[in-house]
């Protein structure tokens, strides 16, 4: 409708009117217009940012989109409950308490659903009968004392309750349940004031509640299940591989010869960020182990998998990460190292560096197969062996320098070629000082690899890893059948180790 | 009943029956006694154990136990409802939904409470809505394909808002709001199939979730209301003040002299363990900053104060703890830094460490008054002269060290008084290395905090702090009236600065 025409030089704005003349717009008018247009533009920009952004995280995590659908299917069979006469009869039209458990209680890990249909039944079986409890003794006392009774309890039940989940052992394990105790509660005595049917309204209640646990344990647990304990086992190992990556990349960055620099340019950058991860995945490692101790055996993984150990993989991992974040920041110090010394010093720090995230990728790839590897101390031997090497280097080197001085007693030679005599000459604290600290650095990374090893065995021992014996002839059927990508992979860079 | 007799050196176990005769207890039966004792005392011991456990948190934060007491009052006055008829009436008999909505949305902070009543409010209405348009256009649909529609919608409304709930902006902001969209509209679009008075139904639910609703904002804003955006605030400058602490103690514990080291003895290993707080409060700052948004103007802040600011400050705080950690971490290394070399460095050591942690309690001090400091200069500026100080001391300092050997042409004096002659000796870099690690962490650290300086200005610009110009009147004031502890002891510790 509205048309931008240019007569003799001059921008004017016409709108056609439905009668078929048109009419010049008024400068305001167009102002207007143009806002209007880029009001329209920016939200229709936004809305596309946030559909991109939406899609990537459907296209990346494929499981995330699959919950959803399962969301929809529990709540398309529980509604079933409302067609079907002979269903809605038999629960006395409470179908609703059925439909609000799916709704709350559906949760993307299979563990975190567990915890929660567990605290509601807990919470809502508990509250209940307290609540007919006290209900019946309010009864007792008379007309006038029973809403004093009935109030006074619940004002005590629910501060009681509420201090609970402030409770940390209590948060860990009961925070939900403690909530739906409240409210059930609350509902049941008061509500009891009118209601005379009481107990079979709570039977009622707990059957729908039954109807709605068992729809979300059977989805989330046979359709594409996700396990709080697989994702946690997953994401120890992977920050595990994460920290080595860092660490390899860092040494290859700053301590080797061109060549292999040029390798690992293109993704050095995100190879090196990657500690970042773990110094941010604490909250997720915890509540992950939380949940994955309500899960059933699945997979790998028994009932009683020792989850509170990947919790300490994850303190001493991070750890770890602190330092090689200080290492990072020493990276940008301005001082520089003298070349004489940075060279042979350059090889040592090089290999402590490989060594030390060939120990880390070790304990991943333990951890990934769940089996024990009779490599890992050969290659912590090797590691402690770097970090000697670069102390005996440390040791020997001297902190002076051989700088030429011409002999003022003899005349210099036409052709050049004798060589001037080196006097000793002491270095500053100053030239030293990065080269010692990034040293330093790495051997107290070392050291506290050498922690998450401890940890990494302990967990090995108590999840009774297999031995490693087996593991040769298995490594070959894994290469012909090999469907599973990362098995594959991992199989395939044993056998590169090798 | 149970009496243990010893009869000629024999133990022997007798119940005194009711009719006055005793029976020796067969051994079988005093191990299941002698069991079930200690499992009854296990359990009094474990219950003993918890109770204090809650009376330490009770008595460490009262500000818990108010909130417990607020929930309790909270439904004891919505409970009200089912009490008195005309109230009961007049919301249709469904004050089930008030109870709900007060046990479900009342949280600990102002902000939190706020957030999920916001959400609960748009997700109801939003939802009720479109469940009565899908409902009406499901009915002009025929009954053939009106459960059909219902499903559909409810399938795929359901899977959609599931999803939206893995996007990072929607799940800071309307995490809550979508489950309550889901549970909404599942309950109106399908319950509908049986009630036709859906809107008056809509209308009754509203209203009662409006209650319950603004009982909650009422309790948790008049009485001792707990703001997550002062909360934030004293994290945040508590936080300064534990880093500066622990910083100030390493310094103390390492390079000061004994007189001093004493002063601090009994508190240095808490002071020390100070950064870990910084270290993990990562999860804790940000959710506070997501629910200070939701609060209106309070205390000293407005309604647009700058919450995420904080959360800069945290992150480059906590890049600072990371140093600190490395820093603690090379304590136990067991390299030895010869002393000739340690005295003089210690005291520009020293000097680093105490003005860095100036430099952070001026800043916890500038958080805590908001307002600006004209000192925060020059407290950068004497930490950067002292990072000057120790870089140009280690430009001096030689690497190596007079060691006195006998002259062979000279006969020693028989009074031993003459000084031997002394010989330049190198240091080997292994003496140095950890003298340098700690000097470099130091001046890792000064650079740091800089950078935490730069985000705390930021805040004071953003958050408009006042400026100190009229804090010398005030400082007076507040001596003499000085009723707030917290206030007061900053007031004392500036002044003892100046």
């Amino acid at each position: 409708m509205v048309k931008e025409n240019e007569v003799a030089g001059r921008l004017e704005w016409r709108v056609n009117m439905p009668n078929g003349s048109s009419r010049i717009l008024a400068p305001e008018s167009r102002e207007t217009c143009s806002r209007l247009q880029s009001l329209v533009m920016g939200i229709v920009l936004n809305i596309k940012a946030f559909l991109d952004k939406a899609w990537n995280l459907a296209v990346n995590e494929p499981k995330k989109v699959v919950h959803c659908l399962k969301v929809g299917l529990a709540l398309s069979l529980v509604s079933v409950f409302y067609y079907m006469r002979p269903l809605y009869d038999g629960v006395g039209g409470n179908a609703m308490w059925a439909v609000m458990t799916v709704v709350v209680v559906f949760e993307y890990t299979v563990g975190s659903t567990l915890y929660k249909c567990v605290n509601r039944a807990i919470g809502t079986c508990l509250a209940g009968s307290l609540g007919i409890g006290v209900h019946w003794v309010a009864s007792q006392a008379g007309d006038k004392f029973e809403p004093v009774i009935l109030q006074v309890s619940v004002f005590l039940l629910a501060a009681a309750a509420t201090f609970s989940r402030f409770i940390p052992t209590i948060k860990a394990r009961f925070d939900y349940g403690a909530m739906i105790f409240i409210l059930t509660f609350s509902l049941v005595s008061v509500s009891g004031y009118r209601v005379d049917k009481l107990v079979e309204l709570a039977h009622e209640r707990v059957s729908t509640i039954a109807i709605g646990a068992s729809i979300c344990i059977f989805i989330t647990m046979i359709l594409c299940p996700v396990w709080a304990g697989t994702e946690l086992h997953h994401l120890i190992s992977n920050n595990l591989e994460k920290l080595a990556d860092s660490l390899e990349g860092y040494a290859a960055e700053n301590f080797s010869v061109d060549g292999s620099k040029n390798v690992h340019e293109k993704d050095s950058s995100k190879r090196l960020q990657g500690y970042k991860c773990v110094l941010n995945s604490k909250a997720a490692e915890e509540s992950m182990a939380n949940f994955a101790r309500w899960e059933p055996a699945h997979g790998k993984f028994n009932f009683r998998h020792p989850w509170k150990q990947y919790l300490k993989i994850g303190a001493s991992m991070r750890s770890c990460a602190y330092c090689i974040e200080t290492l990072h920041g020493s990276i940008n110090s301005n001082t520089e190292t003298p070349e004489f010394l940075k060279k042979p010093l350059n090889d040592v720090c090089m290999r402590l560096g490989t060594t030390s995230s060939k120990v880390l990728k070790e304990m991943s790839s333990m951890i990934k197969t769940m089996k024990k590897s009779t490599k890992l101390d050969i290659l912590v031997d090797e590691m402690n062996s770097s970090v000697e090497g670069l102390q005996n280097a440390l040791k020997i080197f001297p902190s002076y320098q051989h700088i030429p001085t011409p002999d003022p007693g003899t005349e210099e030679a036409p052709n050049g070629k004798e060589e001037p005599s080196l006097k000793p000459t002491a270095l500053s604290l100053m030239e030293i000082v990065q080269m010692a600290t990034l040293t330093s650095l790495l051997v107290e990374i070392a050291s506290r690899i050498e922690g998450i090893v401890e940890e990494v065995k302990e967990l090995a021992t108590q999840a009774e890893f297999r031995d490693e014996s087996s593991m040769k002839s298995k490594q070959t059927q894994t290469k012909i059948n090999g469907n599973d990508g990362n098995e594959h992979e991992v199989t395939m860079k044993t056998l590169q180790k090798v």
